[in-house]
């Protein structure tokens, strides 16, 4: 018997859902409802269109109403929004966005996948200003790339360092528009931590993206020329992204009187099912189940949406699949770098209460002595006991999204850290290297489960010292010389075996090099040599850039 | 107590566990063997410093002799062959290789390293030739380098399509020197299947390398100016590479009676243990078990003679450690290509007579509408009973090695194909889409185990449509002119709903597209109008490209 399929939300997760369904059976009745003009566009892609990296707004359209319908058969309405559910008839009442005409659409079963909108707070002097922008969809796209191709304006603000507003810095800053990025917390890029944002501050920074971190949005003023901010500095502003965060539309679900959970996502069990056996719900308007804690939270990516769309159609035909919960892993690219994680962050696992380690490894992208080699700053979480992986996160050149898409397979494959040295991963001089960063991540975890190295953190160590610790340096005295912890002594590493007399054996020596590696050969011969060592994680690299 | 512990061979897997053997102990007496002059380079970037990519040769020197011993406090011997071991003295003869001069050294433990050495057939007039090179070392590189720096040859002649084969092609070619490359076999690459091989092939010749295939020396005329092949083919040669393959240097194991493999590689157990329980042996040298089917196998490469160069040092010293097998991950760069692959090829499946099943997909490295993307043909084994996965092969421009790493995992996870559509990789518009790659060929997987799919491969279908099978190609009208199948018909995907009378429902229905998935919604929709439809895995591309 055929079934009649009503899904509102025509983008990543309602047209994959939609494609799906009609691949599982020719006869079924499928209605898309959107209340925009567009379906199945490239969200991902508008940023990069504003910038001028893609030139071709046709592109943008992975799928027209037009060509979609036919392809699938589909009855795909733009410009048409679901504005109630009556759960008891089964009926959705549509309004028509241009003539605000509305009509009852039934259906057998209904798939929510409306996703989330970017958070807009009522600030002071917002409604008179005319050059704050959002950034969600196609009419958002056309506004912001008109206002820069006609006004061009000199200077921007973004507010918000989250990947939308890093993607938006780095456009404008491509069009030679010099940016001011504010942000309220004292990092860009929440997945990450602290230490591995120093990275991305930096290389905002070497590109002419002026950051301003700790602070936020007080009031606009002068329509929207001025944005003064809670510190009361004020910024000259011909244009504004608002971009800080976005916020799960489901309010028709709300109304419906389905479940929502706390931060507003539609809370829907395993199977993507809401509260009402008859509605499905998924993408970024849904709360989802984190992977590694399977505490509730919410992941507004792509992947989940486009795998939580399939995997609907497939339990309406009686598949028994379900959705295991979101990682999280997500990658982005700003200006030369790219900075990618997945998993749980230290902020997270400190916050939970959980008990943790982290190492921090620096390896390079592929063999240093092939031209383009770069390091990768790796950091993984792990359980010290277990040895379960909770996350890692990767900043660097080349080969970054590589390394945490390995670590996101292994976390899948439920591997632990012990099992990271035996990846096998392809190996010649242009890729990798014969261990490859995630084997010696793995080799650096393992040593600390095992018992065979000992590690500090970079924001311990500066109290260590301070408290009367010992801080030998083992770099060579130019790198010394160049840069240094206050407080440590420099005994390059190939004169140590030299100097053992000079130290003290009755307290833990701590090491500490560039990268972290040629600290932990120190530690090797201290400890075998009778000594407590322990090595700072990461190095001076890693401490240096957590200030960043 | 301390141990002595002497090392044979002083490269890859010898210095990496003299290195981690340091590491675990101070006192230890650690003896390195090494008859060449150099220890610790990088055999990878030989070919890459020959062809002028890698211009400063000290960069190939990972580690000095003296630099290495005073770092980790090392008795290093270089130009001393280990020519004999006394396995009941637990002595071994060492023979100083300039001077012949012999003296004993005792162990307690023996780690052979040796290696492995290209093969060099006796071809009739190979003696007389001097311009013939094989590359295994710094000399041999030194020798090529200078050859083609001093005779700035036009013709090379690369005898053999490995990797080794391919990357000497490249860089000679790179150096302007025309380059013919003569194989025995029917395609290059031998981990690679048949069809993969022809996307190398193309390249190849795209970059003017000549390929000469299913041909092999049959001997060398005019002091190796002229190489005569076993087709009667003479080609002028002012240099030709020798890299038909390696093989493992194991004789001062056979003369110590240590158990050989069938083809001589030194047998070890999952400890990496000879026969005799005080000599271990790794890398080049020995036989290991393949990953996934469990049977004997040797895999010359560098990962794994890291691995278990660092297990043997565990192992000496207590640990509890194992070697798991080797899938034999690669990768190589073919001019713009990146070839990679894991774990056990079709020809490897066919021949040890396992039910098998293989996809193509051909999904874009990332998202389409950005810049650079670019299409991976990526080739999925399993087992179509349990989804187990038994390998991979990935040819393309871009993100190539990251899909087959991602599989290598899966693989080590225990993960299935149902499992890859779960992998929840990283994705922005740079990097991925919001279905990876690997996700793709995990649905298409999926699909035909769970029966929603069936397919043919590009080696069947001239059969059947020779035998009166319909084919349909659903591509449009533009795309079948330009090439297409003998005997398909051509109905636009887009024009099949309207066409289904027109279809014999009495017989299967064949179905492709350019690269499969039009082809597969084909089916779909043929499939749920009550046809049996099969799709063209791969499509015309990998038809078209398995004759290249
Ligand atoms: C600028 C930008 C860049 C991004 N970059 C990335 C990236 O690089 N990587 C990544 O993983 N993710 C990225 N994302 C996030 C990704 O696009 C979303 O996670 C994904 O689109 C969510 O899919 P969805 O189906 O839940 O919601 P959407 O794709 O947003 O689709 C929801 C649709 O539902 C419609 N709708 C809502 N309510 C109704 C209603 N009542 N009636 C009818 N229609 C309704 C909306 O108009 C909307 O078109 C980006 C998002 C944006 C905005
Ligand atoms: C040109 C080239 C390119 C390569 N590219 C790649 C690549 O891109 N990716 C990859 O994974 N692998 C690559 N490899 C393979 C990789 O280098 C080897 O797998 C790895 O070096 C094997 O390590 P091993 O310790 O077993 O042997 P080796 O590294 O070869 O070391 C063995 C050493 O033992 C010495 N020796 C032998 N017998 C004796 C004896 N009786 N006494 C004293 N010394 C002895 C030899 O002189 C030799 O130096 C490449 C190899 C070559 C030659
Ligand atoms: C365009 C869109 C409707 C596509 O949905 P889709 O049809 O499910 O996705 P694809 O075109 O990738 O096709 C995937 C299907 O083809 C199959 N397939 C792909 N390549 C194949 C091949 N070579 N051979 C056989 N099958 C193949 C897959 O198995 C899958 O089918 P299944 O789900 O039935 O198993 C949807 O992804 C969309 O709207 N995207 C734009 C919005 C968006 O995602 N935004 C966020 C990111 S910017
Ligand atoms: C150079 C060579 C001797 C290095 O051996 P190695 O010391 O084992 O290797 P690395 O320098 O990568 O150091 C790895 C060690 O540092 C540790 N390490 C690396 N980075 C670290 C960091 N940031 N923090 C803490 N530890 C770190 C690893 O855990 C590992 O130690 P472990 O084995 O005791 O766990 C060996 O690899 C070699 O000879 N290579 C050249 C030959 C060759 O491999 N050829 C084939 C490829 S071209």
């Amino acid at each position: 018997m055929s079934k009649k399929i009503v899904i509102v939300g025509g983008v990543a997760g309602g047209a994959t859902a939609a494609a799906r369904l009609r691949r599982m059976n020719e006869e079924d009745e499928i209605v898309v409802l959107e209340k925009g003009e567009y379906i199945s566009f490239a969200n991902c892609g508008l940023p990069y269109y504003i910038g001028g990296v893609i030139t071709n707004r046709d592109a943008l359209l992975v799928q027209t109403v037009e060509g979609m319908s036919k392809k699938f058969n589909l009855d795909i309405r733009n410009l048409s929004e679901a504005t109630s559910i009556d759960r008891e008839k089964k009926t959705i009442t549509v309004t028509k966005v241009e003539t605000g005409e509305t009509y009852e659409e039934s259906y057998d079963y209904a798939i929510l996948s409306p996703g989330a909108r970017p958070i807009v707070p009522p600030f002071e002097g917002l409604e008179e200003a005319e050059n704050v922008f959002t950034l969600r969809n196609i009419p958002d796209t056309d506004q912001i790339k008109a206002w820069v191709d006609e006004r061009k304006p000199h200077h921007a603000v973004v507010i918000g360092g989250g990947f939308i507003g890093l993607e938006m810095a780095e456009n404008l800053a491509e069009r030679g528009i010099h940016v001011q990025l504010v942000e309220l917390s004292d990092q860009v890029m929440a997945p990450v931590d602290r230490e591995m944002a120093g990275y991305l501050h930096e290389e905002l920074q070497n590109n002419g993206v002026e950051l301003i971190l700790q602070d936020g949005v007080d009031a606009f003023l002068d329509r929207g020329k001025k944005v003064k901010l809670n510190s009361g500095k004020e910024l000259v502003s011909d244009m504004t992204i608002m971009s800080i965060g976005v916020r799960p539309e489901s309010e028709l679900a709300k109304d419906a009187g389905l479940t929502l959970g706390e931060r507003g996502g539609i809370v829907v069990d395993e199977h993507l099912k809401t509260s009402d056996a008859s509605i499905y719900a998924l993408g970024d308007a849904v709360e989802v189940k984190d992977y590694i804690q399977n505490t509730p939270t919410m992941v507004p990516l792509a992947w989940p949406a486009n795998r939580q769309g399939r995997l609907v159609a497939d339990h309406i035909h009686g598949k028994n699949v379900s959705y295991n919960g979101t990682l999280g892993t997500a990658v982005a690219k700003i200006f030369d770098l790219t900075v990618a994680s997945t998993g749980n962050n230290e902020k997270t696992l400190r916050r939970l209460g959980v008990n943790y380690e982290a190492v921090h490894v620096h390896p390079a992208s592929n063999a240093t002595y092939y031209p383009g080699g770069a390091a990768i700053a790796l950091k993984l979480l792990f359980d010290p006991e277990t040895g379960q992986i909770f996350g890692a996160q990767a900043v660097g050149r080349k080969g970054v999204e590589k390394r945490i898409d390995v670590i996101a397979t292994a976390i899948k494959g439920k591997l632990t850290v012990e099992d990271l040295p035996d990846l096998e991963l392809s190996y010649a001089p242009p890729y990798s290297s014969a261990k490859d960063p995630v084997n010696v991540a793995g080799y650096a975890a393992l040593n600390i489960i095992e018992g065979e190295a000992e590690i500090v953190h970079h924001h311990e160590i500066d109290d260590i010292v301070r408290e009367g610790g010992t801080l030998i340096d083992v770099r060579e005295p130019e790198e010394f010389e160049s840069g240094n912890i206050v407080g440590a002594i420099n005994i390059p590493l190939g004169a140590l075996r030299n100097r053992l007399e000079d130290l003290p054996k009755n307290k833990p020596i701590h090491v500490h090099c560039q990268v972290g590696l040629r600290g932990y050969l120190a530690t090797r011969i201290l400890k075998n040599n009778g000594f407590r060592a322990i090595n700072l994680s990461g190095g001076y690299k890693t401490y240096s850039t957590a200030t960043k």
